[in-house]
């Protein structure tokens, strides 16, 4: 019969305690989904930016927007970031310097040749989907697509994952970014 | 003039991007201000449980419950606990093993000489009331006061810190407990 | 000076509370760079024991083997795991159910009839080479290259991301594993 | 008869592949206990410095490097820190901002009457003990003695839990700090 009595008074006890903790600082480190997606969000508006500032106002334009991105939403702050772009080849793979990563988005750097300029294809609409999100602390990572248009109105899938890690200024900076077109058996 | 159109386009392409994410399954290994605020209540439950206990039934029946509790809000299975319980003495202050724990709550054991059994002391309420609380990962950390009540109506306060761990299980479990009675000058 | 002195002071200091740090336990959740190359060996042995295990032994056993390896080297107990194997197409690209996974490295499945079982094809040798490592608390993340033999002596070179969870026995996981085939240009 | 051979072969793969990690760039955002046991000596320096440059160039002085110390050694930048200093008393217990730390160290400010200058009393020698130490990620506590010499040589105790947060300049940053003298049972 005490039963009840006790988990009403638990309950009581502990409503009272999340009132009294409502009250309290909070210092929290940890990123939450819905900063994910808006970090996805961000990336696919800044490819679509870059490439329409290219198409209105040529590649210096372009290359200081996506140098200025890179800076924001990319870690090459903090060490070396573990990209793979959609279409690079060896020995240049993985991009793991800011110098690298800006070659592959506006190309025109001659240690990479093969870099043409992913971002400045015409992109128009860019959007992601995910399988799956992990979140681990300051630390969160995404896999799934991303659809991207292009100005024809043809769309391309790539089978994309993400990490962002959220540093002391509580932003999110993309650390891992695997990117790979999907398999077609032969 | 474009400028708004674009912020109205970014957050239509947020809110679309919020929708596919809260279909896709998370997997989040962080503690919540709410898990944290539970486990205080949780702690306080415990606490006045034993009291109620070894009233009703004994030290034995007491001690049995005070083992469990140490088993499932204590982390001893992960490794040392960096306890300080309120009431110890050197060269017993720190009861880093379950042992050590157990004994502070209980008594009984001729290892810890000192140890009257905390928890027998006839408490009839406890409450936490926190400074401030912080959040990395699955690691929280609070401190503030608890506040204890005795069966006569005296409340006895002390200077609080608590760390949890949140373990596979999804589990919050006490790491660290550092409890001291208040300073008084002089 | 007198600021040397002071710098030896501060060093023998230091020096001293080193020494006194030794000897207390320490509970450390952390993973290592050893721990993770230590994880990708063993990836590469266990691809190789599966391929071994069906020459020999025959599909059934190699069922069970890989079986055994995924519940202890993916976190499938965890939650859903970020996986993108080398081989998968559309609607069933990601594999974030232990079912997927164990139906991609040695088919059988009829709920994912284009798995033929990448792991009984032959492999008999394998390694990574990282083009850069991250660790941030329990969880380590790779990218790099992993090379792949077959009884032919041909190689397979793929661009592999891994990351990897701590869980709470000490055991390192596979949380995260996308791996492509490298681009090449038309 | 095989078993040996694999084992062999294992053992090969694994020192080769951990040669090949050594060449890979590694960020590592953890803790290692030779950075918390530094941290810990750091501390000590502090106070007998502040001590020193109180008795030698006065207040002023004290309390400029009392606010630098402060400034990179507690983490105030990053919120609120939990800091239960030796001496306080209610309602003042919890020094929750840099104001009320840096009272606490030196006195001087009537917003905390109470308070007369803690690093200012004559310390001439500092160290600490661990009874344990915890490490998660680029979160780290210990739990332990600290033993003070003043200037007539007497020696106090104090019961003390700290925990460091590394920031992403590579520093570590004291989050938490419980200090309370021994209970003495009556």
């Amino acid at each position: 019969m005490r039963r009840p009595l006790l988990v009403l008074s638990a309950l009581a006890s502990l409503s009272a305690a999340l009132s009294a903790a409502a009250s309290a600082p909070v210092y929290n480190a940890n990123i939450t989904t819905e900063e994910v997606v808006a970090a996805q969000a961000g990336w696919c508006n800044a490819l679509v930016s870059i490439s329409t500032t290219y198409a209105e106002k040529g590649r210096d334009a372009a290359t200081t927007l996506a140098g200025d991105i890179l800076d924001q939403a990319y870690g090459y702050n903090l060490g070396p970031v573990l990209f793979k772009p959609t279409l690079t080849e060896a020995p240049q793979t993985f991009r793991t310097t800011r110098e690298g990563a800006l070659a592959y988005f506006v190309g025109g750097n001659p240690a990479f040749p093969k870099d043409s300029g992913f971002a400045l294809k015409g992109w128009t609409a860019c959007k992601a989907e995910n399988a799956a999100i992990h979140i681990n602390g300051d630390v969160a990572t995404t896999m799934g697509n991303v659809m991207i248009t292009n100005r024809d109105g043809s769309v391309t899938t790539v089978d994309k994952t993400w990490s962002y890690k959220k540093t002391d200024d509580g932003k999110l900076r993309i650390v891992l970014h695997h990117s790979s077109l999907p398999y077609r058996a032969p």
